[in-house]
């Protein structure tokens, strides 16, 4: 698109770029204060936004920071000192137990068919244990379902199931397509054991057809450990290959090797900020997101975007001047990826502190451009849609009833009203869990109106609950 | 974001993968006919899409493709063969004549401050004129406003003007922030060649901080041939280094060097594609993006996605049996960077051919996710506001009134309505008109979501439209 006859109408309809007064692109007649306090936060975030820098540092010096790992102790310690650098009135540590899982060496695998042989890229599911330092080497049965899994029975005594079914792409909400398919992730393994299945092995988790497998955490359950069999993600491409391969001949080999192991519960941190309430000092709002990650990447999207989000929501209400009524928490909650036993452990010291929380706003859908929230909530239901209009001119069109948010979901029984930051998602399962979750793949200006999203909604809380 | 809570409650709100009936999220209860219709050309372009593969043959295999150039003489025939391919009812091509300017050898760039040299990251902006083959080099006059230039008068003389207004970030819509910027890019050698300036150097029109200098047309309007003075774009981070520079020494020089030329004019084509219309062939609705792009990318967003999305538009509906009352066009039009004459061209024939034009679809604002349409409509307004239930389950929030589109702008007064599809605008100016407008920066699923979305308007104007 060049300039011309865009531009022409532009520079009639606009004020100058020069000018500092608010934009005629939002509509600031009706609910006046309301509509200036939101506007004069996005305007903060965009001209002096930190998330960005912030996120840097976490993903680029920090890196991935799976529960356990020496990484995930310095995002502690970096966390804990950015809010103390930016003076929020409590900054603290809140110790928690956590799962220590290791991935190991990189794990290896490839198809024999036909004395050809294919490499296969793959990496070990959270939680999984190793396969024996030979590895596994057998026939494999695809199957699209852990029904069809479950039907096949006795049959897949000695083989390895490939649960093969992909993403439904005509889900416009990625993440019903995610969930929709990761049941074969979290219990492919758990439902193939019993039956003497010697692996499981799950087509990524991803609309994208490329080599990145997508690591996520699986559930053994209660299944005694001889049915522990290891699992492992292999990418798409792979599993495009190998179905393909299966097709042509059904006897082929599949080996594949991982050294990973679960270490006993190591000691590690939420780490909380807050600023205090000016009314109501007694009545919290939390905001969070949480700080361990997987391991592939430097877990940029998930989510680290989160993380500085929620510090920024309190750094622009500092910035704006803007004193809340009520505490205003920011959590970066750990271990939600593998245990989440950061957001079960901030619930329980809520509950048992007698702590009165009002709301909870979590972001961890990646660092895209906003949609809007969802919320799960047992009153004010009608107040949360009047604000459509207040929020619309920044691109927040959905605000409906839903999903609440995993880390903050323990501290439904304490609250009553718990809402998810809703980025657009249809680039997020392109990384999710993958090695290509990494900064490059964050847009500044996106991360920023996420930050800025997340702090107006959390002025309009603070404004209108009680 | 991990799987357990989320995928559990998803579970149960989701029904299977594997079956193919609409699935919950899209309400198809009202309107049953279109939502249907429109739910399958979704489903066709996300689960059957050729959008992103012919991306990838316009954008790595043909790539920049300039007004007059080898490249675009290509991509013309790839359009006519493409569309002949797919056995459009009628496909052909339209001759017209394009400028034609040429960028020449690449362009050099240095400050000289205190015996310091630092190289400048520049690129000569479409219709400049070149330096002489020794360069330019002189002071340099910072300015942020065509009018402060003027101001300035005589004392531009033998100086080099640098115009460093910045992109507003506080706009939500970045191309409103383009909109109160790019007449610096347009008019600053025009303005500033009558006083005797001898360069004309512009930030780049963009709101990352890069080393990507962000070529564009210029224009000098009927001034003398002797006032036109050569102009280029910096990049936004030599920007802030001159800018800063400056400060610490007023006196430094800067040299730049190009060697670009404005060559005869040459012929060229719009490529156009038609289906037949069931009840009204003589009436038409035409759909297209331009097929020229700068030269320094590949034009992967500005505008091979617009020219992939319309010509998808006709498969879609082929695909789905959808034969439309109306004649559909798509049309690839030429030229729009440095001229518009494709724009002009298709309007000028379809007035000399009386041709019936019921409404027209543009798409040139990158392959991103899908936001809306705005319109320019002298009558139906009601009519497509009502359409925006239908289109919002697909992120089409933003149906309104505002731009129609550069190239079927000619076309309004041989029409009633012109859309302008619009996708999400934060990434946009990141890579328009730069080097880094390449293929790897489109997602195919947003591609797809903007093919499907256009093709969702076009059967509702085919359906309501008399």
């Amino acid at each position: 698109m060049k300039n011309t006859f865009f531009a022409i109408s532009l520079l009639f309809a606009l004020s100058s770029c020069n000018k500092v007064e608010p934009k005629k692109e939002i509509d600031l007649s009706t609910n006046k204060t309301d509509s200036i306090a939101i506007k004069n936060i996005y305007n903060s975030a965009l001209t002096n936004g930190q998330s960005y820098q912030w996120l840097a540092v976490l993903s680029n010096d920090i890196g991935g920071r799976l529960s356990g790992s020496p990484e995930a102790q310095l995002a502690v310690e970096w966390g804990e000192k950015l809010m103390q650098d930016l003076k929020f009135d409590k900054v603290w540590l809140q110790p928690l137990m956590v799962p220590h899982w290791v991935r190991g060496e990189k794990e290896e695998a490839y198809i024999i068919s036909n004395k050809n042989k294919f490499d296969i890229a793959i990496c070990a599911l959270g939680g999984s244990v190793a396969t024996s330092e030979n590895g596994v080497f057998g026939e494999v049965i695809e199957v699209i379902s852990l029904e069809e899994a479950e039907q096949l029975g006795e049959k897949l005594r000695g083989k390895i199931v490939f649960f093969n079914r992909p993403f439904d792409d005509t889900q416009i909400e990625t993440f019903n397509a995610y969930g929709g398919c990761v049941d074969q992730r979290g219990s492919g393994a758990q439902v193939t054991g019993k039956f003497g299945a010697i692996g499981a092995i799950i087509r990524s988790m991803t609309h994208s057809i490329d080599d990145f497998p997508h690591t996520g955490s699986l559930r053994y359950g209660d299944i005694p450990d001889n049915e522990k069999i290891p699992s492992a993600a292999i990418s798409t491409k792979a599993a495009n290959l190998l179905s393909e391969k299966l097709k042509e001949n059904p006897n082929l080999k599949f080996y594949f090797k991982q050294s990973c192991k679960t270490l006993p519960d190591t000691p590690s941190f939420n780490v909380i900020g807050e600023i205090t309430g000016t009314e109501f000092p007694e009545k919290y709002i939390t905001v969070g997101g949480h700080l361990d990650s997987w391991d592939l990447g430097d877990g940029a999207h998930d989510d680290g975007a989160g993380i500085v989000q929620s510090i920024e929501v309190l750094r622009l209400f500092k910035l704006n001047n803007l004193k809340p009524k009520h505490t205003i928490r920011v959590v970066l909650f750990m271990n939600e990826e593998n245990g989440l036993r950061g957001g079960k452990k901030y619930a329980e010291e809520a509950k048992k502190n007698n702590e009165n929380h009002i709301a909870a706003l979590e972001s961890d859908s990646g660092g895209f451009t906003p949609r809007g929230f969802s919320f799960d909530s047992t009153k004010n239901n009608d107040l949360f849609l009047s604000w459509k209009s207040l929020l619309a001119p920044y691109g927040l069109h959905t605000i409906e009833k839903g999903h609440g948010g995993s880390d903050i979901g323990p501290l439904k029984s304490e609250t009553n009203s718990i809402f998810s930051y809703k980025p657009d998602s249809q680039r997020y399962f392109d990384y999710h869990h993958a090695a290509n979750d990494t900064f490059d793949k964050v847009n500044k200006r996106e991360l920023e109106l996420g930050a800025a999203s997340m702090a107006a909604l959390v002025y309009l809380l603070d404004t209108y609950l009680k």
